[in-house]
């Protein structure tokens, strides 16, 4: 795609009869080469902008018919070519030429085959410059509401699965090492709040995302254009106030990809955890067979690929944002042709994001779990070892001794691969005498659990009082979720 | 810096007699290895939290006063403890000790030997863990302050600037080529419009961060914490919600560095700017003395080292943020040592940060522009040529013969290397005949300009509305500014 | 690509009657979701892979029967329908079909079609973990041998130009501040410089890579396979030792980005000086208009699209790199399904390589150079300054006054924008009694710049030296490539 | 640092009487900001490249003594001067004063102040463009030197490891889930194949790296300089033949800090191999207590905080590379200041590689290996499976038959969590009348793993074969290994 108010005589906007496909190419005494045509070629991939670029162009009419720049008539003709256009797009019909170059100029030549002349003045007091800055703001502003869209459906699905599994205790683990028990639900809350925080961050781009139209090339154009008319029509909530910014900046796209790379990395530990969780060893989950490949040989095997994949497309995710970066670092102002590259980064950032989201709800929704399994685990973790030492404590044994004690204990249990809970009261009263039979209060998983009833802790009352804030918030913010409009529409 | 429940046997909270460097070291028959300890040890970069520790534990200690669990008594005990460790760590008289291992057991061991066995009491219903997400978070947030405040100040002078340069022509550049005829303060505007939206991350950022103390190791802890009290003594607006969650999550870190690395992008196009401006091919402005270093024998030469260090140093953010990004990607919940890497990108993005924004503020208020040589280089862009169309046409000639006539006229100025303005009325009648005296208004640069009345143009007019407006929006962000509380206060 | 053993119950290497597209689905209860197949299908990107596959898949089936597995009539079979299958992949004639997955069950499945069951034999003794390594062992020495041909063409034409421009005198830069004058030559030597050593890093990663097959999926196989007759066959040098090494390793694929990216950022610093010297403020050179684009209107604006392209698209050379180690970093061994992913990484940064490189062979073969201009600017850059001063020293002014006198001579011939050698000897006389009329062969340019006779400097006898040099390196070079074997080829 | 030619009037290389710090000073008429000395000055973090200055000015010294720019006298005054400032810098007494504002500075100052105006005759000939280059040079081959030790330590642990645990049967596992059996031993063998490609990669970096000095600031100098001799003094096998790129280049930075990071990562996947292993789910290995950190009351808890570190630090090394190819990419020749920075993540690679290298084989070497948990894990993953299939099948049951029996026969053992031995001769007929006692050959585990016969497969006799090559091979690659010169020797 070329950007360049170069691409357009006119940069203050006059029409001009028809599209030219190279309208500087009077003077260049050579060709152009066809390997640079390669190089420079948007159309392969910009084609995508097509639904936005319409959208745009209709808004840009109506604005220009408003102030009188166009005609009524002028304003009909157009808006029903455009209409036409889009329906070629949406049908699949449209007759795609890559010597149109960019998606600007194929969108102007097909209105002026249908049109005639008058298609032309579509790009009256614009350039190219500002026209695909706004398809990408439309562009990325449909790909957030679908982000939207789909993360609150994983934060549902998560959110069942924690009132569904709502008496499930599992090992809470640090370092890979059982820590503490926890209930599942206080483990698949931790992801909700993350996916809140995502949401947050793509409805806060949103709110300040701004509508560049009006801008030119970078100076502004001739015309008394009504930008605040646009921004409306296409619902933005604010317009670029500088030009030359509108034209130039990249910081909305780079962090549209920041925050398409938080929510993927948040979806990396969830899928490895779903790794690790359905291997043998774990045993803890099951993934559905939809979501997996296995094979003919091994009945017990089932490769967690699903997980696997959203895993590790977020690498590809942070490589689109480090190149953002490198490719806008130390450009100066306004376009330079690099920042085409933009485009590559955001489209495959959107769609891969949306896939790895809708992936990880549908593995979720599916999972079955091994309660039995994460129950003797959690048993295994001997957690219950800090409470059996204040319970010695309680009763008078200085700390230090009471320490040492529940360490022989541990030792006792661990060695043979019993519980706490199994242990004899002889056993237990050969390491102190201090033990009897409320021990076995003191040991049981529940009331471990159930002992951490700070807010935001695990104990089952706690629980369930986030699982009710985060249903409630989530109510909310679907609310606030933008319609997603069909690109094509308005 | 070890943040792991691991150190502190109770993690359900409850107070323990002294600290003891290693209390697991019972059950280790081997000493932990010296190359094993400058791996792990932490104290050698984390001691800068040591005031943001001592802020969170005095909120804490008031905390459990407040609920009972602790008795006034040793409220002021361990108040008047903490603050006297603050003192020392003001002073610069704290003895560190790097057997402490990480700055939360240094200031627990000192507050110990100043108050006695009693200061253990601070860590009760708290694990490392949370006390650890806590002390980042005070820690960005005041950094955050710290950038606003510059980021302001750098706004300011840059709207000074185009307020003193008000008059200024320059060409403004597509491709590095010479575009379009600008006013300086148009392009300065620009800058004003990305430092806003830097503003607005940032400030973003601080309303969704949250207080994560109260969280224990994973689970929460066995008291009935009062976690909004300690948010409101703070300045927190939220609470985490879950404790896994609060402990394991770093999306918050890396928006963070995004948002730094998005301001560190676009200062360093200014400061690419500033490098091609204050070359001699450019010429456009001298940078000041106090920001360059020169060469004894070559006057006219002054290096912009001070603007290629701020270019420079913007790879630094890009790397911290992809670095942030591959050391969480894939990590289960909740707390993994690897985590203790992330503070070395934290701590020297918001360093990093600061620096450049000053940098920036102290070249661009001190900034000297060649006016002339702005101007006559603007002239040399033939930008006008448009214009010159636009004429021909409307005296009736038709599109393409007019754009012939322009290019023959273009050729014939810029062989010559004259301007537009100096083409006399005999060398225009040779090209055309519709050619008059007017010719001479219409290649005007100053009516170029004036003529980008569009909004947020760059006509003066529009130039001085956008100038206007960011004033205003900046003393609207001043005030909502958050303070840089001195991190020992409170 | 599923690349795992688990598509292929037979990882010992049995035959098995027909290619089954799911052979596990006996035990899915359920189908693939169609999201997951979406996910998880390779075919549209890896169908690239077939010419290699088939190629890795006849020298397989040759070494199978050298070793009795296959009969020679099968033997025979096998080949005839291997080239088969790769004519029609050459014709763009064969039948994809996205069931197959990914190009290995295509491959196979059309195999069998056309030969019949014998097809499934192909697949004795190798899994596809060790034939996708394998494939892309091939892939990427079949790009390093394109690649290291255009670097040659780019390096043949830089000497070339190191020649034809061999008297042409330029400013050197520091700082993009003018330094001290250089011959073009000695500019254009430094890119040599910098692409032999990419090219030598190519050709260092060819002669360390090694030919995997043989290692099945992770343990090897139940056949004594000849793999050293394999790796002949198809030019390896090195046979991987360990099987579980050579299907999980990503090293080579690490390695091989590093060495592209490294290139590329070589040649984004010359397509950077060609967008500063073809801007007006430089006007060293003018780009072919094959490789630019322009403007009807301003004629004397050709925008260096290509040059900017080829800058900005080293942007995506690290973030795929960034990608890669993202991808790897901490994954056990052997294959994790996240490794699919490595492909598209792979497969862009082979083909983005060598068009940058094409592109800039094509722009600097037919650069144009404004060798007046360049030498005028060197004159201004005053780069003969220390020289005068020694001169003075050398007549006895001690060396701080002598620089005193430099510093205001300088000055003088700034502030009126004349060169050195323009300063008469009144005016010389006026600062320093001790100049006389030798002053002005010290103030020649030619001499300055002969004055750099250190072996690598500037002096032309030095810069000659260098071009022979580096011309003969190249033949030997060239010698040294390996051939591009056409990839269905063998 | 400041490298520039700038602070060095004589970039021509004349000597000068004594150092001034700010050379330049004359001509500015403001001071330099302290801020901007705070980000300009490189002392604080360049003074680590003390003792390579040294030795580099020391070999510059004695050449510039054999081609007669200094006298014998000047040489030795000289030689033994700076070997005194060696023995202060490596006596930790030399005065560090920030206002050198480089580490070139400082020791060209001290150096004077020993020996008197003669000092500053070691900087005739050079600058600090090509002072520093060396410099860095000389830092990256000793570290490259350190790096090849470390590896080789590892590879010789891995070895030992393979020799020792030879018996040992573990799981193999892909997607983490078992596939197939494999030798422990093979397994460690992976990891030394990796490692010794990441010596071969250091190797040919150093090979590969040249001797810059001599290039002056980037056109040479005015002396018939001995380069040759500079580069056999320091041990070089090349020298840079351009002089441009001798100071401007970074690529060969880039290709080090490139193979840094993938000798990470091969590191990083067997930490993480060492977490989930000694996880008390997998359970397969327990880490030395000197590289773990433990929970006074969870005796069974051993957190791996030393494999942690190892794999969050790889974050680092793509964090650095990346930053090195966002600073350079579009950087102009020859000098620019960004490159200052490029210092910061050369030598902290540098460290990082060497404690990450250290505490694996550290951890390595003290692993405990419980023999029994892997074997028996192994038997739980039915990998002869397939093996009973084709037993099947050649007692003439058709494929399809065999296989279907098979995933019975799987079904009930998983079950019932028995192994495929332990199903009784009566149950086996129930599925098939085919089965009888040789049913338990086949099942046998060892036998299983005989049977991967092709070279580099898990057979006893393959692993044997390659832990004798790879042995072997270490002793050749320990004999090429550069020796480790202290810093301040020659």
């Amino acid at each position: 795609m070329d950007e360049g108010e170069n691409m357009d005589p006119d940069v203050g906007g006059q029409p001009r009869d028809a599209p030219r496909p190279k309208p500087w190419d009077g003077r260049f005494t050579d060709e152009q080469s066809p390997l640079f045509e390669r190089l420079n070629a948007s159309l392969p991939f910009d084609y995508v902008l097509a639904p936005y670029d319409l959208r745009g162009s209709k808004a840009h009419v109506r604005m220009l018919g408003s102030i009188g720049t166009l005609t009524p008539d002028e304003v009909s003709l157009l808006l029903a070519g455009l209409d036409r256009v889009a329906a070629e797009v949406a049908a699949g019909t449209f007759p795609w030429d890559l010597h149109d170059e960019d998606v600007h100029m194929a969108m102007e030549r097909r209105l002026t085959e249908l049109v005639g002349p008058v298609g032309g003045k579509v790009h009256t007091g614009r350039s190219r410059n500002d026209q695909v800055a706004l398809d990408v703001q439309l562009y990325l502003r449909e790909g957030v509401a679908g982000h939207l869209e789909r993360i609150f459906d994983l934060m549902e699905v998560l959110l069942a699965g924690a009132d569904r599994w709502r008496g499930v205790i599992m090992p809470g683990y640090t370092h890979l090492q059982r820590a503490q028990p926890v209930l599942l639900a206080h483990h698949l809350l931790a992801y909700v709040a993350m996916l809140e925080r995502d949401a947050g961050r793509f409805l806060r781009w949103r709110e300040s995302s701004w509508m560049p139209l009006g801008a030119g090339a970078l100076a502004g154009v001739n015309y008394p254009l009504d930008r605040v008319m646009v921004a409306e029509e296409l619902d933005f909530g604010r317009v670029a106030d500088n030009a030359m910014d509108a034209v130039a900046a990249r910081d909305a796209a780079f962090e549209y990809l920041a925050a398409a790379a938080a929510c993927a990395l948040n979806l990396s530990r969830l899928a490895e955890e779903l790794v690790l969780w359905s291997s043998q060893e774990f045993g803890f989950v099951a993934l559905p067979d939809a979501w997996t490949s296995g094979s003919s040989m091994m009945p017990q095997k089932k490769n967690p690929d699903g997980a696997e994949l959203v895993r590790g497309k977020t690498a590809g995710f942070l490589g689109r944002l480090v190149s953002l970066g490198a490719l806008v670092k130390g450009l100066p102002l306004a376009y330079n042709k690099d920042l085409q590259e933009d485009k590559l980064y955001l489209f495959a950032s959107r769609s891969e994001l949306d896939l790895c989201l809708e992936a990880m709800a549908a593995m979720m929704a599916t999972l079955e779990v091994d309660a039995e399994r994460t129950r003797v685990t959690a048993e295994g973790g001997y957690a219950q070892a800090t409470d059996v030492a204040d319970y010695l404590v309680a009763r008078g044994l200085p700390f230090r001794d009471a320490h040492r004690v529940v360490g022989r204990l541990v030792a006792l249990a661990a060695g043979a691969d019993r519980t706490l809970a199994s242990v004899s009261l002889d056993e237990l009263r050969a390491l102190s005498p201090l033990f009897d039979s409320t021990y076995y209060q003191v040991v049981d998983l529940e009331r471990v659990v159930a002992g951490k009833i700070s807010p935001g802790g695990t104990a089952p009352g706690r629980v369930a009082e986030q699982l009710a804030a985060a249903t409630e918030r989530l109510a909310v913010l679907r609310a606030l979720r933008p319609p997603i409009t069909a690109a094509g529409a308005g």
